[in-house]
């Protein structure tokens, strides 16, 4: 079972955040990284390089509409991640996957997401961003499903984690950075979770997409939880206001568990049927 | 890949409970059962029966403490589920399951869980009733376990649920019974978990079980919980009672879905490393 690597095109205009981009995606075997140059048509070098492209990094607005739009007509979206604000929008297509600039530890997880995601919905016919989906374009994204399929291996990456990335494996001071990174992800997720539901969702997701691809064990999401409510609650009281409401959070704990729980329950294996018993012991 | 079937042995007095038994157990190809007729001495029969039994059925107050140290001295002792009031006190061993009498449609899926548990700690040497654990006890639990996994095909059971038996393969009638019968484990958990703690983890646990092998949608478990607060909110305020503090249950669903997720988690097959990646796309 080969893995060959996945290659990803980078759509990001700023410099810190392309160094940023080349820090985190460096040394992963999954992933290789080349750029589209700011100034040149992101339409235009998508269709020069055709199959050689598995997922787009794309910097939030580096990406006109009229372009999404074209890309979408020419069967040209891939496996996304969009960095950036999370504002709940959707910026090429549904599968996306979002990750502000300060998180970008958890790049590579989010990658997996992107694509498990893209296989994921791509299989069931729902992509695309809300535009009919005529048969070419379901044909051209089942290949694209099948070639990325064949890269990833038999079995598809919906379960296919990679170890040397599980945050046990990883070297104390970077399981350290991966740790810091959900917090902020789970930070922004609670100031956002009554205030705005599309960005808090957007922040639960890719929280989600961490923690299942490396293998985050639960109590540690919970202790993530905890922590920051602990936090919170100390803020207020310095502030001389109550706390109370602070428990209508465990909604958000209760919002994170199930999904992480579907996740996994989803990306068990195929059970095979039983095989008939026998009369042998 | 194949499995026969694993024998359970009932150690049932009552006869009425021996019939309900008989009935969850009929048909499942995974188990065949056999019973210690009420009169015979349950150690001896375990002795003189051998390597041919692969778990215990036990009624509540079947076995003395006497009898437990016996089996537990012979390295006697074996996965097993508990039929009684879940009371929080453990009869065999720290892997037994328990079950009470009202909720037999899911005996099959406890019994799964009981031997998954029993070799799940037995790898870890945890098993036993307290007492230290001698080497000879030690390599007699290895060769059980052996055995069973021997049985259950390569890969052990952990993950190894029988499709036939979940939840959207059951017919109409079967699956009603069994959410039924969830949510009188559901109901007994609720009312137990700030009662007795204890109680109600043996509750939480035979719950997971079910649900996990079962497949049950992450969402059915919010829906039991949902339903039952519901129901407690109505009577509460029938009865001209405030229901406010029932927000406080919240913390038992959070314990059952962390509990079940964690489950999911460690039963996911080992990821492979991924291979070095190569040249070639």
């Amino acid at each position: 079972m080969s893995a060959s690597p996945l290659t990803v095109l980078a759509l990001v205009d700023d410099p810190a955040l392309q160094a940023a981009v080349d820090r985190w995606l460096a040394g992963q075997e999954r992933y290789r990284l080349e750029r589209c140059e700011p100034g040149q048509d992101p339409v235009a070098e998508l269709e020069r390089r055709g199959d050689s492209i598995d997922a787009l990094l794309v910097q939030q607005g580096c990406l006109t509409p009229v372009q999404v739009q074209e890309l979408s007509d020419r069967s040209l979206l891939l496996p996304a991640v969009v960095i950036g604000v999370m504002s709940g929008r959707v910026d090429l297509h549904e599968a996306e996957v979002h990750l502000p600039s300060d998180q970008l530890e958890q790049l590579s997880y989010n990658l997996d997401a992107a694509v498990s995601r893209f296989l994921a919905r791509g299989s069931q016919g729902s992509l695309g961003n809300g535009a009919p989906v005529g048969d070419t374009a379901l044909s051209d994204r089942w290949r694209l499903a099948d070639r990325l399929q064949g890269r990833l291996g038999l079995a598809g990456v919906f379960y296919k984690r990679d170890p040397s990335r599980f945050l046990r494996n990883l070297s104390p001071g970077d399981a350290s950075e991966l740790l810091q990174s959900l917090q902020r992800t789970y930070r922004d997720y609670l100031i956002q979770y009554f205030r705005d539901p599309a960005a808090a969702n957007q922040a639960l997701e890719s929280f989600v997409n961490t923690a299942f691809f490396s293998d985050l064990p639960i109590t540690k999401t919970i202790e993530i939880h905890i922590d920051l409510i602990d936090a919170f609650a100390k803020q207020l009281k310095l502030e001389g206001h109550k706390g109370g409401f602070l428990q209508d959070y465990r909604l958000a704990l209760l919002d994170v568990l199930a999904h992480l729980c579907e996740m996994y329950r989803r990306s068990m294996p195929p059970d095979l049927p039983m095989q008939k018993a026998t009369s042998a012991s």
